[in-house]
């Protein structure tokens, strides 16, 4: 394991113990996420990335001396993370790129890059002894809550929903046995409640842009692709951007890799929006600071990456901002239309907030944010099995045909005989 | 690669050279499924088994060297196989086993165990030239046919399925850019169509008890058990049995290994079917021959596993015949109950026709088909998103709350301050 050696709240920069903090900074406000840090110079010598390649671990423990938990705790059983990462030609052609890959983080055993999350904060709860972890959300923080949480055992998992989330994704946490909570309000109403309980109570809160440990596990997925560049990392990765909570994750597991002397660059970090809720394009087009940021109305079809002010919001400019990177947005049609040409050129199936990285990579391209010499890496956050129905919207209908060879030639336009 | 030494009918026992047939028997008809066959004694002198144990590939091609696929062959890129499997205590508790683990195979790329076989289909038509693979199916073997074949380059995937197939299901295959025909008939019709059409056409068949090579894909499920038990196999090995092409895979897997000498015996294989579909159970209490069988009307919600005349019900018999195992039947309700049991115990959320193996486990074991002292495995054929309506019947509702912290204390039943 390595021990954090201070928290940092990315916003004022005052630093703190990790005994301190518990979630954001005092003096910020919620605003301040706080990084977790570790003494690198410790770590460098006793770590060694070679010794790391031959490991047999398959999943993101594989980088547990990396990773803010004790000695002795034990990991939920699920395998997270070691999502497979594709070379993608197909793809990298239609972008007029020089080499593309997907990194498929749908594979995760909930179906989203969040369980790398929650894997982290179960894991940490375990380890301090607290048995309730609890969390707001409707979407994939809360699937991949209650399915890791069902997997490590005497764990009890609360989920705060706001009364109008719709069913099915509801069905999914009470499948894995979480006590879920319709609450009379909007998300943030649920999400403020969701807190205030934890605090009063002791439960360990997993809401994004709260809890600073998210980040550590969302980070596995950086160290996974730069060592499967075998450490000479790609120029460019493309990630969707709701919360910014994962291109946090995504830049902090390179940061790590930075000081730890494994690579000797950070890749620039696209970050794709969808139209209809894109502040941090806004903040970033316009200069706008963190603490600046002012929630707005939001609507896409891509819920996932819905945010009016996204909690992580510190973070992700700073993301995008010390890498020389960009945030560009893309209309609900072209993120639909993103679903099927992405599957047809890559086998991989991703819902909408996952496949938006299609339709945001060609605007880059479009923009001069990617260079067409460059090598892209997408990361794929969410199957796309989460969101059929959208799907279908993507897509028209088969072709009718009666029960003869004569009509399937016809149909397929193939000669008659 | 292994050379296919033959073909050997399951029914009449009459063998041919592997370029002789393609599909069944032409003796039997399609009730004749064939096996594939290698020279064991020749394989045993050049491959061996720890030599395996640390081959770095992560996927079913790490048995390459078992499977039917030249050596100049690439294969489809998606990571198919080397699913996870979890040791499952709070699973064998509540069945009163001595240990369980389930394997997830809906952990697979399109999620589902079919992955295995239309990897090893499309493989096989890529290797020989062919560029055309078709099927009929409205299921888990059309999506998996149909995303294996977008990620390899040039393939033309062509799905048969009744016209009346939902929507939902046939939009993933149109997603992946499958070509999708809509046969105004039955799914028999549409079989029998997408057969006649492969045979004129030259294209390859994927059809389950049709193309004998399902089975070499599959049965890498039984591989990776054997393996991760370090050829020390488990008592016991459960799966849920439609048209009996997994539990034949399966028990190909161990009959392979056993012949290899890697392994001294071969699990017994406890198939567990919907009551509302079940003609194997049927057989197999009353001694009934595959070829002796008559298409029964089926009924259940599990319909990855409805099947009135399984396809191949020679090989699914001789399975359980030859292990010593036994069939089951358990009702849709009990399928349903399954579901959350299942996600609750392990932490894996399994579709119907998956979890379906947990409720056929507690009647096998009330029936004596399987020892408390046992280890069992427990095959999770594909993945609970396949099937969310499904699940939410299967829970109640969250519990509706005022945002008050006083309203959520008393929905918890905890004490209020």
């Amino acid at each position: 394991m390595a021990d954090v050696l201070k928290l940092k709240c990315s916003v004022c920069g005052l630093e703190y113990s990790p005994d301190e903090v518990m979630y954001t900074c005092p003096t910020c406000g919620q605003v301040g996420t706080v990084d977790v840090l570790y003494n690198y110079d410790a770590l460098k010598h006793v770590l060694d990335r070679d010794e790391l390649s031959g490991s047999p671990v398959q999943s993101m423990w594989r980088y547990r001396d990396l990773l803010p938990l004790p000695g002795y705790a034990t990991v939920p059983p699920l395998r997270v993370g070691n999502t497979p990462m594709y070379e993608a030609p197909r793809l990298a052609g239609e972008l007029g790129l020089a080499a593309a890959w997907v990194k498929d983080d749908g594979a995760n055993p909930t179906g989203s890059l969040k369980d790398r999350a929650s894997a982290m904060i179960v894991a940490r709860a375990k380890a301090h002894g607290v048995t309730t972890v609890s969390t707001a959300s409707t979407g994939n923080a809360a699937a991949a809550l209650a399915g890791i949480g069902a997997s490590a055992s005497g764990m009890n998992i609360i989920i705060f929903v706001p009364a109008a989330a719709p069913e099915a994704k509801i069905a999914q946490l009470l499948v894995y046995g979480a006590r879920v909570l319709l609450v009379e309000g909007t998300y943030d109403v649920a999400f403020d409640l969701c807190y205030a309980m934890c605090v009063q109570e002791g439960w360990y809160c997993r809401n994004t842009g709260i809890n600073p440990y998210t980040i550590e596990g969302k980070k596995t997925a950086a160290f996974e692709i730069a060592e499967a560049f075998n450490w000479d990392v790609p120029d460019v990765v493309v990630v969707s951007v709701g919360d910014g909570n994962i291109i946090a994750g995504v830049h902090k597991g390179f940061y790590d890799l930075l000081h730890m002397g494994w690579i000797t660059r950070i890749p620039r970090l696209i970050g794709v929006q969808a139209q209809g809720s894109s502040p941090l394009v806004h903040a970033w087009e316009n200069g706008i600071n963190a603490v600046d940021m002012q929630p707005v109305e939001v609507s896409t079809i891509a819920d996932s990456i819905s945010a009016g002010l996204p909690r992580d919001r510190a973070k992700a400019l700073r993301a995008v901002r010390q890498t020389g990177g960009a945030f560009v947005a893309v209309p609900d049609d072209e993120i639909i239309a993103s679903i099927p040409a992405l599957a047809r050129a890559t086998g991989v199936f991703s819902e909408p907030s996952s496949a938006v990285v299609y339709a945001g990579a060609r605007r880059a391209v479009e923009l001069g944010y990617i260079r067409p010499d460059e090598r892209v890496v997408f990361l794929l956050t969410g199957n796309g099995l989460k969101d059929v129905k959208r799907a279908q919207e993507s897509v028209g209908k088969g072709m009718r045909v009666a029960p003869t060879l004569d009509a399937v030639r016809h149909a397929l336009q193939m000669e008659t005989r």
